[in-house]
C-alpha cells in the first residue's frame, strides 16, 4: 500500500528529482500493534533534514495522518516515508517553484529470527568505504550507492550485517544500522559529523546512556578499538538492538550493558519529544 | 517524449531502486541535426559504469536504437538515458533476480546564448564540497545531492557555473562540467580517481591534446593553480567548450588553446570508438 502525495498509487513521475538525482530523503518506521513507533522523532528528523537539504518540509500533521492511517492496516509492519524535492528543473538547479513529493508506503515486517536479538549476530567488515562530506553527514538521504555496494559484497546468510569504514579507515556504522561498543562500562560510537546516518534508535540509546549515568565517547573509532571491545551491538528502528557475537573470526559475548539497552529501548516511552516541538 | 523499457510513458514504479536509493546512473547526449553526438562513447561509458556498480548493462544495440529513434524527432535536442538497477529488493540488498530499468528521454536543447561559447562565462567557487570515494569516482551515477546543493548556492544569472572543490580543498570540476586550464601551453585538469565525473567531452579534449602533442598534467589542482592560469575552460556533452572569462572577481582572457580545443571538438569525427569495441 502506497500513498503518493496522499493518493493511493504505485507510480511516480519519471522527472521526479528523487529519481533523477537522488534528491530527497527517507524514514523507516516500525509499526507495532498498528502503532508507528517513535513517530514524532521520525517526523522531526525528516523535517530538520529537509531543511538541511533546502527541501520544503511536508506538513507534519498531514504526514502524521497518512502514516497513522496506513499503520492502522497492520499489526506488525514497516512504514517508509520518502520526501523528494519534487518534479522538474533543468539540470541540478531546482525550479523556482517546486512541490515536494511525499511517498508513504507500508511493508511487511522483515522476518528476522528472534535469535538475532537474543543470541546476537555475525558481522563482517565491508571493503566499500563511506565518503566524507559534512554537508550530507547524518542525513538519511537518498544517495545510497555506498550502502548498496557494501551490501552486495556478501551473500552468506550466516552474516547479518556489514560494518563500514570511512575513506580514512575509521569505523562508522553498519550498512543499515548504527554501531555501538562497550569498553570498561563506557559506551562508544562513531561521531557522525562527516558521514553516516544519525539514526533515531541511536539517539534513544545515547539518551538512555545519559539518563543512567553511563559515560559516552562519541568520536573516531578504529577497527582495533572495535575488536578489543567488551560488548558490541548494532541498532536501527526496525530491528531494535542486535548484539554482535562475531566479527569476521573474532567472538564476543553478549554483555550486560547490551541487555540493559535492549530492555530500556523496549520499555522506552517517548514523552520528551512533543514537549520539545 | 520518454521511453521506459521501450514503452512510451512518463511514470516509473515507486519501488524502482533508482528512486529508493539513487541506485543507477545516467548519460546526457547532445542531438544535432537529428543525430546523437558521440553516441558510441556514451553507450560504452554507460556499460562500463554499470559494470562498476554491478548493474547488468542494458543491451547496447537496443539502447542505441531507442536513442536514435528519439533523436529522429528532433533537430537540436538533448537525450538523457537513465539506467537503474531495477525494481525491488528489501533494503540495500539487491534481489537475486532483477531487471534493470532503462529510461530514455528527449528534451529541448537549453537556450544558452552564443556569447557563452564565443566570449566566455563567469564562474564562482561553491562552498559545497565533493566527498571522496574511489568506488564511485568518475561514474555519472544518480547520487547527485552534492551537485544539487552546490547549484542551489547562487541565483545570479550572470554566473553560469560553479567550481567545486573536494573535501580536502582540491579543485575538481564544475557542478555540471569538467574543468581544464592552460599554463605555459600545457593542459591541466583534476584527476578523477577519488571523485568527479569522467565526462565524454573531457575524454575527447584529452585525446585531442595527445594527438596534437600538448603536454597534459592530470593531478591535484589547487585554487591558486586555477587563479594563476593563462586560460581556463569548462566542457560537457551539451555545451561543448565554454571559455571561463571570470572567476569571482578575477578576469581571464579567452586564449588560443581554448579556441583550438573548441575547433577540434567541433570538427571531431568519432572514428576510433567502434574499432575499440
Amino acid at each position: 500500500m502506497v500513498l503518493i502525495n496522499g493518493e493511493s498509487k504505485e507510480q511516480i513521475e519519471v522527472f521526479d528529482r528523487g529519481l533523477q538525482y537522488g534528491d530527497g530523503l527517507f524514514e523507516t518506521i516500525a509499526v507495532k500493534s498498528g502503532k508507528p513507533q517513535f513517530l514524532d522523532r521520525h517526523l522531526q528528523r525528516l523535517s530538520a533534514d529537509c531543511s538541511r537539504l533546502l527541501i520544503r518540509p511536508p506538513d507534519t500533521k498531514l504526514l502524521e495522518n497518512e502514516v497513522v492511517g496506513l499503520a492502522n492496516h497492520a499489526d506488525l509492519a514497516v512504514i517508509k516515508i520518502i520526501v523528494t524535492r519534487g518534479v522538474g528543473g533543468r539540470g541540478y538547479r531546482q525550479p523556482d517553484v517546486v512541490n515536494p513529493t511525499r511517498i508513504v508506503s507500508l511493508h511487511p515486517f522483515p522476518d528476522y529470527p528472534d535469535t538475532y536479538q537474543q543470541q546476537g549476530i555475525h558481522v563482517r567488515f565491508c571493503s566499500t568505504r563511506l565518503g566524507l562530506n559534512p554537508a550530507l553527514a547524518g542525513i538519511k538521504h537518498l544517495n545510497r550507492l555506498e550502502q548498496v555496494l557494501a551490501r552486495a559484497e556478501w551473500n552468506d546468510p550466516a552474516i547479518q550485517e556489514g560494518i563500514m569504514l570511512d575513506i580514512d579507515g575509521s569505523v562508522v556504522e553498519g550498512t543499515m544500522t548504527n554501531l555501538f561498543f562497550v569498553k570498561n562500562e563506557s559506551l562508544y560510537t562513531a561521531s557522525l559529523d562527516k558521514t553516516g546516518v544519525a539514526g533515531i534508535t541511536r539517539g534513544i540509546v545515547l539518551e538512555q546512556a545519559i539518563l543512567h549515568g553511563i559515560k559516552i565517547f562519541e568520536g573516531r573509532v578504529s577497527q582495533d578499538d572495535l575488536l578489543s571491545a567488551d560488548e558490541l551491538f548494532v541498532c536501527n528502528s526496525v530491528i531494535g538492538i542486535w548484539p554482535v557475537r562475531q566479527i569476521e573470526h573474532q567472538q564476543f559475548s553478549v554483555g550486560p550493558l547490551t541487555r540493559q539497552f535492549q530492555h530500556w529501548l523496549e520499555h522506552f516511552e517517548d514523552k520528551s519529544v512533543r514537549n520539545e516541538q
